[in-house]
């Protein structure tokens, strides 16, 4: 009895919508608490402690509307991944976990993708759209570890802050092909560290002999340019055709979805099917034509064949 | 008679051009008012004058010609746009509200989207493409409120100017989606704001323990280029799906009215209308047939179509 | 008999690739005097004047193979750009009037649009999309000026560096919305110029007043957030927009092309034609059906057709 | 046999996954080496000659599988690649030749390209859409330029960091195309370099009297901002055809291998074959139907078919 109940409750719209908008609450909650002034407010706090226990009630009455055999309950990782955010609220609370609890209690607004078939089925289509791009992604991280290594080779001593080390390397030539603020780091290798973007305030000394090095006589290494500027068009090139392979697969999707919804709705408009109808008319006829041919007698009908 | 006469007019291309340029004139009159030395010229001010009462005679004439029930003119949402913009215009003018006044006077030139009939369902056609934007929309609003709060939480003693409150950061937020500087915004909660980005000139002093506090130990702190980083990817990548989005709505909807265009123009094109010409044929053929078949002596057509 | 020849000339391929040939000198020459250096160096001087000369040499051929009709050469605009650009270098040559003829000189390299047939068929194609986004170009023109001029009257005192007047504000919404430095822009605006941007070094001094007076006592004018906000958000979609009508323009464009070439190749693969000649077999069919009908006894056959 | 071991070996799938995993390690030894306290430790130049032997050992393998004709090991352009790459580690290594030797190392990583087949065909992919970009590319070319040689022409003194001579004006020209602070270069030429952009720590000094001569009277030559807003216009415009062709023939190329995978596994329901079955099987009811007429007597028929 119990049991039915419970899947009552869990199936119904009601309580999908009542749990949504305790969802937003939750969000907003957690929203107002990032002004320092509120973030000890005790009517916040009830709030907070009323949403933790209705979503522990949410688990409860999912777990037992699977009846005997409540383990079932998680075999949907949407269920393991309810489970988890409210678990994690009460695990022993010191004071250096105050952050991870925090942080938990903020996850809970990414409940509404659950919560929100729609909002489920495109957070799932994005996150298919991934293996399709793995070679593609692939070749980019190649181009991305190719430079980076490079670069640190190169630019190590010259431009510390951009490429002290390799992950600082990498991180500078994600920033490089997103194009922001390519050029000063382009002109600091270019000019050496001397003569740009290094003035006293810098968070790192310039090595004015590691410059020198680098730049030579004349003062500018043409080489940065084209390290940079070759960098910022092939990256460029391989995230658009990334795009376009993202565009590619979005609109096959969509096709076979409209060819789905044709199949199912209008099937008597599909071209193929009256080809196949008109196909078998014409047999029925051939077969008719037949049944003319036999009466008249048949060695002139056999001869007007050849 | 009068009421004829009116809809005539409100009917006429003549009318229709002559109100597009009195908007346009309006625009340049608005315009030129930006000059300070040119704001309060008497011809200026006599031309707005009597662009208003223009607008006033083209609203009259629109509500005259609905005849006896000038309530009707109010059912096109265009017409109440149109008689807004009139009408704040004669509110009581106070002096702080000469703002309003003048914005209004501005969005006189919006009329122009009204009077030009393709520009209206190109507006429509903008406006139509949002809900279908709707749920992507969401998913983009929960990624942006998610590391809006995560990043005040975070950054807030450290980097004030950019995370001091919930709505500070949901800005940064908007703004490092946009890639605009997003490096300064990383650099200043990666290194500390002792060490990059806040000055003696900046508006808001560095709180240098925060920042220590921060960073930590060796004076990096990788979480922040983490955080930066993995949200303009998912941004730019979300974004790049809404603007597929876009792109596909777009196309089906070209599609539909290349479709639409092909029907009226070009019917016997189609191979779905060749294809029942076809069928209709054959129909023909095969009863033409039977008529065939019915003269000779019966028993031997039957006996043949066994 | 000289015109045939100079006709013979003038379509010849030899012709055309070597003035292919002295139009990449000419550009070569051109570019080399960029250097001050090497600016008045006499042999590039004598090789620009026999690159003139072989450019007015090529204006005489073709003129002379019209015939006795010379003016017929300029009924194609493209010989109209050669004879200007060559005339403009016999202009008397005052030294006021030297980077005009420098300019003029430079412009030739554009000759080679006109002189490979494939890029001036490009360059058309570009051109002739223009119409095609008159509209959407409207549309933005009109959030253009509806934004510049509502930033001029609101921002021009707080910040003439962006807002002076309405050409200035217009020239700082087209750079916002290329998303550079937007929010430079933005905080100036929001937080007052005597708190962002304006320091001593500043082209215009900070009005101090005014900016306090657009921040109000808060310090922050939120209203400045939502005014550029809003302006990327909007100019991005509507230029996207333009984007996609570039994209699905290009798209029929190059499908008309394609359903060209399948036109002229495989013909017979094309369904239509394939569906068209099925008709005319079953007319032919029915035709001769008919006069299978006919031989038997004739009431019969009528009676069996109603 | 030993041939036929060594192509057997060649061949194996153990084989190539065992230098895809040594490709990987050798990806990552050049990777540490660029941290200076690792970059001459003995365990990672032990390794590095591992992995020099072992690549050594492939190309020998390869090149034994080839039988008695080893050269024709050449023929294939990547086997030439991984030929070099080896080759160049055992060129005399000198000190000034140690960063090439260097280089040399983090090009094995590119190996992986050639050994991962799907990697390579996209590799290909992407150099096969070189050509069918020649044109848009040659005209982009040619903006660059244009814009190029005029820029260095007229802010040559004004802005000598930006556009000393006709490398540094083309290398400014790109970073605008990329929209990366091209205002901050428009406002040095557009104010004059004594207004913005060249403080006392300026690589380059400011000319003064250039810079007033450039911007004249008011201070403000608006033909650099006409310049610079012109140029990022049609640079996109331009680079924007490139990407939609680049687009379209990656839509081609698709629908091109799909239609291959179409006619190989589900011919019978192409409706262009359908048609032709229809053809035929109204060919042969016409034959039938003629067998049909001839046998009544001929006049008849032939006044009905008049």
């Amino acid at each position: 009895m119990v049991v039915a109940i419970l899947q009552k409750i869990a199936n119904s719209d009601l309580f999908n919508n009542f749990i949504i908008g305790i969802i937003i609450a939750a969000g907003v909650v957690v929203g107002i608490q990032t002004y320092p002034e509120l973030r000890n407010d005790p009517t916040l706090s009830l709030l907070d402690s009323i949403i933790l226990w209705i979503f522990v009630a949410e688990v409860l009455i999912k777990m037992g509307s699977q009846g005997s055999r409540p383990w079932r309950y998680f075999l949907d990782p949407w269920n393991v991944f309810d489970f988890i955010i409210v678990a994690v609220c009460f695990l022993p609370g010191e004071t250096s976990f105050a952050a991870v609890l925090r942080l938990a209690r903020l996850l809970r607004v990414l409940k509404l993708v659950r919560a929100l078939p729609r909002l489920q089925v495109l957070v799932s289509a994005l996150l298919k759209s991934i293996p399709s791009m793995f070679y593609i992604s692939l070749l980019l991280s190649l181009l991305f570890y190719l430079y980076g290594v490079l670069g640190t080779f190169l630019y190590q001593e010259n431009d510390p802050v951009h490429f002290e080390d390799l992950q600082t390397g990498l991180l500078t030539m994600y920033r490089v092909s997103t194009l922001e603020d390519w050029t000063d780091v382009m002109y600091i290798n270019m000019f050496g560290c001397h003569e740009y973007g290094y003035d006293s305030s810098a968070r790192v000394p310039c090595n004015e002999a590691a410059a020198k090095a680098l730049v030579g006589e004349d003062g500018i290494a043409w080489s940065a340019a084209f390290f940079f500027s070759s960098f910022t068009l092939l990256a460029t090139m391989i995230i658009l055709n990334l795009f376009i392979g993202v565009i590619m697969t979005g609109m096959e999707e969509a096709q076979k979805e409209l060819k789905g919804f044709d199949g199912s709705t209008s099937h008597k408009d599909d071209p193929r099917a009256q080809l196949q109808t008109l196909s078998a008319q014409l047999e029925t006829l051939a077969a008719e034509l037949k049944s003319v041919k036999i009466p008249p007698d048949d060695g002139h009908a056999v001869a007007g064949d050849d």
